[in-house]
């Protein structure tokens, strides 16, 4: 009999696309549905980087060097001189989307069996890479009430064993949307340094942090900032959210370790070349004038401001201030996140229109965490998280699930 | 100590790519290299496509599906339907690159220690997600006196252990050029189906078949044109070859198993999207005339059968006649194939040119094969093959290390 391998078996289903059938569902009854359920921005591709593709001028669309253009690499190192890293060229490789600067890191660093720490809540494809890579994830938990702070260093200590070798940290978060204090990145440092552990930096959305409720700005800390931390840090970078261009699929898999990045250049080398049109697009992006995020920045404050507001004035719903990122984290008056955001789709609607949540329990590693948890992306404008927040108010109201805290 | 991990250690570095330093600095002395150690056709990519990426009205370059656009699979269906494939839009995936394709049916089929058999020489890159995925490669060694037809079915048989889980051919073949006969094919068929195993098709090639030299044509046969093997099938395809479109990365994984598609598709869903941009190229490829194919694949049997015709004239040279693809196999009458290929870049010019070439080394999976082979790739136009010949007949009078067979 032909048979499906193992991990063919047990990689995860994403959790966040599982509910799409019941998305697909609901259209087709004629319901308006509020997408704050998956990471795609509405904000406009910047028009000068797609015209950049459409002025290319090409004869053969060859291959590309394996690590990416040359010339793409050498402006991406004024682009992370801006941002305070300090890389060369040959440091950097281009990657198809951050995605695969993830497995890269699992395939050079990780042996099938050895083990990679995660804060929980966490990005659920890391599941699906550690899984196609055979590595064993141990999460740790953070918690809502700390808004999702970086928990006690005493924890990883716990879980530390010889298989531990790496610790993967996504600032500003997602799903959390908490952004990292230089002193919790340098309680990571410390604890890398002491273990030999890699440090995978997952930086996606460093340009967008937000000021704080004293109105102060969060500090953004790459581990790339973090002295005598170089040897073991590995940046997985993405220009998709960056440049909202999600679908172009190019990132980047940056690190001063040489043995690293060579023997990463190797499976780069085995795939031959990065995404070639969307290269001429990530490298005319970093000629957008450094004014470029202000306006999604703003947007994206103001959204979050609105989405906050909200859902912390519903009965029995909090909501931590994220810092960073577009993503909230809101705790719900509800008894299972999975059932209530299909019961959302299948069975509710107001107004003939209904809310997309992705729920929680999907970005948990340790089972059981999340039920009453969902994560809200907003990437809508004002008034459609104003329409989707009428709705989950109406749900959390009408829900047979519905618990009394 | 940070550590790499065995498969970041083991991992094969390309075998095309080891010689490119030589190059760069044979061309740094003002030498002309002719290019035909890697198969980047130097065909024009088709204006019309690329034109439809320069004529798209994008607002915001989202993800697409992780099984690729619908339009795009949809209009697959017509195309596979042309080369006698009968298959829907939901037993498709497009993949970023054929590379995908590879790694996802390593991924989803076989475990870490499980086996793929593999004629040899074989295309190099399956070794890299061979390694990726800690699959074994077992080479079974097919002969450039028979021109590298199918070895004898009972060698498979002699391999074949508990852990065998498929058989990877390429037809037409990389780097052989050789196309396999229906009755190649079917004796294939047959020992998938006797011992349950997977076969992953590799058709990059598929447009680009040539008469033999009694003037008839030789069939093209795809796996998927075998009754009773629909179970068996997993066809890794791309559009790098057959539209000159190296630098895109759009490939396609196609199976009629469910269970095998379903399970590629959760590694599907956790990479998110293939590239956006050249999906549209690939799609808009699908409505080229038929015709397109006249004009290249007249191109390439030109170059072939002066190539061939060159090579055989040289003493102790032989190619056979290759069926297919845009590769050409030769012995020539040296002592060892990299040796020789690095000297020719290193410390042989002629005319103020050489010609580089790809040690046939890297495509045998024994070792000690291939030493006196080397691997042409007909990218280049007539004069240019013609001058590099004139190279390579030149260097192998001047050889240090010129065997006389």
């Amino acid at each position: 009999m032909l048979t499906l391998s193992q991990r063919g078996q047990e990689m995860p289903a994403s959790p966040i696309r599982k509910l799409v059938p019941f998305a697909e569902a609901a259209k087709k009854k004629g319901i308006k549905v509020y997408h704050l359920n998956i990471g795609q921005p509405d904000i406009e591709t910047p028009p000068a980087i797609l015209d950049a593709v459409k002025h290319a001028d090409i004869r053969v669309l060859e291959y590309s060097h394996s690590a990416g253009n040359e010339s793409y690499r050498r402006k991406l190192v004024q682009y992370y001189k801006k941002v305070g890293i300090d890389v060369t060229h040959e440091q950097i490789m281009i990657t198809t989307g951050g995605s695969e600067a993830i497995l890269f890191g699992f395939f050079t660093c990780l042996n099938p069996g050895d083990e990679v720490i995660i804060p929980e809540p966490f990005y659920a494809n890391y599941n699906g890479f550690a899984c196609a890579a055979g590595v064993n994830v141990v999460p740790i938990t953070s918690s809502i009430e700390t808004g999702f702070a970086l928990p006690p260093i005493a924890d990883f200590e716990k879980v530390i064993t010889p298989k531990t070798k790496a610790i993967i940290l996504c600032s500003p978060n997602n799903p959390t949307g908490y952004l990292y204090s230089r002193k919790e990145m340098e309680a990571l440092k410390d604890i890398c340094i002491k273990h030999d552990l890699y440090l995978f930096s997952d930086e996606a959305y460093r340009e967008f942090c937000y000021p704080k409720e004293d109105g102060t700005q969060g500090e953004y800390i790459s581990a790339m900032h973090l002295d005598g931390l170089d040897q073991h840090v590995v940046l997985m970078d993405t220009i998709s959210k960056r440049y909202s261009a999600c679908g172009a699929r190019i990132g980047a898999f940056v690190t001063k370790n040489k043995m690293v990045y060579d023997a990463a250049m190797k499976f780069a080398q085995a795939r031959l070349s990065p995404p070639g049109l969307a290269q001429i697009m990530g490298e005319a992006a970093i000629d957008l004038p450094d004014s470029y995020f202000d306006a999604p920045k703003a947007e994206y404050q103001a959204r979050r401001d609105l989405l906050v507001k909200r859902l912390n004035a519903m009965p029995g719903v909090f909501c931590p201030n994220p810092g960073g990122a577009f993503y909230a984290m809101a705790s719900l008056p509800i008894d299972d996140s999975d059932t209530f955001c299909q019961w959302l789709l299948e069975s509710f609607s107001w107004n003939g229109q209904t809310v997309m949540l992705a729920p929680a329990t999907g970005f948990y590693g340790t089972p059981g965490l999340g039920k009453k948890e969902v994560r809200l992306a907003y990437v809508l404008n004002l008034d459609a998280i104003n329409a989707a927040m009428d709705c989950l108010e109406k749900a959390l109201e009408q829900y047979p699930g519905r618990t009394h805290a």
